[in-house]
């Protein structure tokens, strides 16, 4: 960033003060530290229900103002871009209306609690002509960057297997309720779904990214809990959330794949994993150990060959000039900080878009829809 | 052993000299240089078609004679035990045939190309009352025995996820033809199947021993390389085997499972890994590094939990006492050396089984068969 | 944080605009983000000698102003803390001027070129009576706090032995000149010392911190590469820095050591690591993982005993409440940020000291003096 | 082999049947099964003071009879081969008769308890022109022959750094007695010092193998348990072994070095590792993963630089041809098979030594004493 030049002022309302409303603050307030973007990101409002805790988010965070209805801030003239962090099922109705008033409009993953709300909002988007990204950050760690970078070189080859898993354990607990403050997740209704749109999802974003289109799929679901005290009726009731989620697919290059998602393998807490074995090359990747990446190189001398851990902190490694000096690792939360600081990129060269798009997105949620009606067919659903 | 004590004899045939009648007979040779057998194995008849190579490794590992047609050594009063390290295609016949004449059988594993032979088999050594195990010899790896004691002690608690793969890569190549010296793994007619019979059978064994019955399985087969030159007929035939199987499976405890072998995953070589995932606690272990078990426990301290690398050289480690002393890792071979002292301790004690049985092994000859059936169907499958 | 809470400004001058310029600008900026602290920094000036770049950091970091002579910022009767991040040759001067001033002092690493230099700024900050701390920020790693704390309970017993490097491999390239932007760090006359004060200057602080005062040393020290262009003088002339600097070490608690650190170590970057082996327990850490803590325990049962891979992300590890969910690990940057937010918590304590003081610094700039004479005069040396 | 060719007898006598007695039986034992040897190594006699044990010893290993005066089997015209496993003080008296007698000498490491007792021994086998060899196994696990491979065909350029430990944890506890079975390691009249000769050695004599002589060396020693009951005399007598030693060094190429040997440090079991720092390429290994070498090549694409674990499994692996298949690792006891492999193949070349020689391993001994002298005077030392 040149000391001298003026930025562009961009202003943001982010609806939503929970865990991604910290996530998506702190990577507008971080962003023009360390890249040099066309636009300086100005936190105008927060929008919260509980204005209370909307206020002392705002304090935190250096918000201008708070609201307690979201269609204020979409009312507001002075906002430019509506950024959306809160509970799923809020999601469609807030970016439709985002995009009917002209917003731009982020959106945390994943897009609508199903296809037909995803599609309503891509289309609303799109009909808006307006820019739009979803918040799939894993896309954004150097390590899953620079893995993209190595294929769309060539360099696996032919692909055979994809192999991915997100494990967790912290509903292992029969004492969590289901909804009420960050428990949203286990009520099917706010959620849409449990780990298949929670934590798949970015399996699956990932996948299509890196690997392609998936043709079809054959799933299996489980809820090992059965019932959960309700947050709003205080009584027990049935969980219809998905505790954990598997499935095979084949995609439509041809390879076969693995995916798997639970919060009931003790001790792990966000092993998100993916592997590509490639006909030269394999790659492997761990969110628990982020900033490495596996690689493996059939190409290699023989007697040498093995997987090599490259410690992503190199200038030469995606997104890591911006940041501290080689062996210096970052975290989780630049992943997000690199994805603002590219959709700020990408205005700037006049895009309406940054990757990934609501319509991209949408390619997710039709294999999330796949994976949960062949759980409940015991057939192999086609993706749509 | 002492020194003073005469040892009875056991006089073994095995039938087959390539890469198991190796680990075989060095079982056999290396048993009680180590542990204490009420039996000394006497290697007396090597048994394979061609002549001059069997008389080679006769002369290697000290058999004292050569057969060429495996009912001789059937018909030779004096042997004890027939020991089938041969292609599939063979074990059912020689099986069979050695339990109608009173002998001790052990089977490579699998047993049969299907479970039709597979209880031909069973049925052969049960009606002729005679000792038999298969040589699943993953069980007797120390860290899979401790694995075994774990959960046999109840420490994981109520299993919610099994997940365990057999990766290798050494049959990318479209060079290798289909059957022939060492290849017969690729030809379906002597194998029986591919990757579902060579290395899911592993995977499903130990998950039997470990985690119960499996109740039903959905399942993909893949042929990567569609067609490759036949030994016999030396033109370019159709490949039958399977190159890659994956299935989801769901056992009777109530845990879900994914189950993954391939010969195309570039940079594994035998990475035949394990998970378990239990309410308390959790095991994973990986062939790669056999000599390691990892463990998690719930129960520990909170801020010190942690995934713990238990090195399998310790004196209290299942088997280990009989080895050096702590620190100095044993390899692949022991697992086979442990077997077979398992089965003459088991002989010694007046038993007519040692564990894996025939009987056993069955169990997994139905997984297998429910995996192609639903691989062929694309249907859920009742595990027999 | 509570929204309505009135903080108090802290107002605060950095002098030095490099690397280490941008760790602290970036504690200062995130330290309310992310914890309650009783002030809140505020970013008044910038101060370096070359305007330009001053402007621009200044423009990228929200500093109201700049400088180019340190002596303005001490001057400056509004400015509450001087936080010196220029190069060595300048901590002396600046510290007692900034101290006699009445100022709060934080000074980067080490204290001065020299223990001279060193007890002057200390004598300077206490007769001063004014808060100082020095930024030996690998403390304040959540897992090096939790060592701290394990050691501190009593853990792991008597303490044998204490195993420390600092292995880089940047400069083993004939073309770098010694001086010059980036580069002070390879002139003596600037450094003081070349991987002493710069690397062994950390393993150093962190071992006194977890166990105690050093008693003596024998040390060797070497450089690899004799000559180097300086950037002032653009002749070749002698590099007077230790390129690579060991020592063994007695603790004053009876264990033993071992020390050392280089730039010529091909493929690490910045592995800074330590073991600590104790009767009952040992504990390591590496900076190239630095989310992790690695801990034996004897005490465990004897057959589930091994080394536990801890990853440091819970609510119940050090610092780790503020930050994410568990999985999601922090980087490099968050130890400045976690300094930053203890030093203000103790002055909300009223305590004119946060630690690590410049008092507590001195004792490292003494053994990193006595490494020095002992590398030149080959005998062993007692610690002032 | 081939079946038909009769091997030469190589009548072997071993003296001892302790920890070393085994593991030299059991290379002896199987050499064949797996090398093609021009020698048939025949098991002809077992030497050990306690008969009863002999005879246990030689019934389980097949050894052919059983002596308790080392003299006997010496003056005995049938044995070719004394071998030499048992307590260090009596490696020195057996191996000059031996010589003198005109036999083949192997000897387990250390050569003698100092460097008198060496070089006299040294004398022995060259006087008589015998064939001898030291049994340093560790040069022989396929890891630590590739790393040597490595560094002949010039991959590291020039060397800065090597780096290596020996760590073990046995005998913290202060019940253990010194002298007595399994125990005279801790009795320096018998073992000639503790970890020094125990362990470094090991360490000393691979890193002259792959870097070439030592020229000085800087030591500390230390006893922690400082007095233990005597095996002997039944009373607590002061220890005079070290428990620990650690020198730094310098090579005649220019490289730094640190050694480190303890049985004080909590949680390894048998922890050798090295690690050799070039300027091209780094090399490190590890005693508890001995199946895996880690490399680092900095030629590599710079992207993708990292440390590869190559799983030392492959046909193109050092004497991995003759085991198994890729993936499947081997042990501890292979290096001793390894040793015996190589011994046999050189004699049939008409060697008189293999590598290495009694005077090859007398080079360890002066780096030995040099240590324990520094460690003494507190100087630095030169190697003779």
């Amino acid at each position: 960033m040149d000391g001298t030049k003026i930025m562009k002022k961009l202003n943001i309302a982010i609806v939503g003060c929970g865990f991604m409303g910290r996530t998506h603050s702190n990577a507008f307030r971080k962003v023009t530290n360390f890249f040099d973007t066309p636009y300086q990101p100005v936190l105008k409002r927060i929008c919260a229900r509980n204005g209370e805790k909307a206020g002392a988010f705002a304090s935190r965070w250096g918000f201008e103002g708070v609201e307690t209805d979201w269609r204020k801030v979409i009312d507001d003239r002075e906002i430019d871009l509506i950024d959306i962090a809160s509970p799923n099922d809020t999601h469609a109705k807030i970016a439709i209306a985002a995009a009917k008033a002209g917003k731009m409009v982020m959106c945390e993953k994943p897009l609508g609690r199903n296809p037909a709300e995803s599609e309503a909002m891509v289309k609303a988007v799109e009909d808006a002509k307006v820019a739009n990204m979803v918040w799939y950050n894993y896309r954004r760690v150097p390590a899953v960057t620079l893995a993209k970078q190595l294929i769309d070189e060539g360099r696996l080859g032919r692909v055979f297997h994809y192999r991915t898993k997100f494990l967790q354990d912290w509903t292992i607990s029969t004492d969590l309720p289901q909804g009420g403050e960050g428990l949203w997740r286990l009520d099917a209704s706010v959620a849409g779904s449990g780990v298949t749109g929670d934590l798949l999802a970015h399996n699956i974003d990932t996948a299509l990214w890196l690997n392609g289109g998936i043709d079809e799929v054959t799933a299996m679901t489980e809820t090992f809990i059965k019932t959960r005290k309700h947050s709003l009726t205080g009584k027990e009731e049935p969980v219809k959330i998905d505790d954990a989620s598997a499935f095979l697919a084949r995609f439509k290059n041809g390879s076969l794949a693995t995916f798997e998602a639970t919060r009931y393998a003790r001790g792990h807490k966000a092993l998100y994993t993916f592997e590509i074995n490639g006909e030269n090359a394999s790659i492997l990747w761990d969110l628990h150990d982020l900033h490495r990446l596996q690689y493996f190189d059939h190409r290699d001398e023989g007697r040498l060959r093995g997987w090599k851990s490259i410690h992503i902190t190199d200038a030469d490694h995606p997104y890591m000039k911006q940041w501290w000096v080689p062996g210096l690792q970052i975290g989780y939360e630049h992943s997000f900080i690199h994805q603002a600081a590219d959709f700020l990129a990408s205005l700037g060269e006049g895009a309406k878009t940054a990757s990934p798009t609501f319509r991209e997105a949408l390619a997710t949620d039709y294999v999330t829809a796949a994976v949960l009606e062949s759980a409940a067919s015991r057939n192999w659903v086609k993706v749509h």
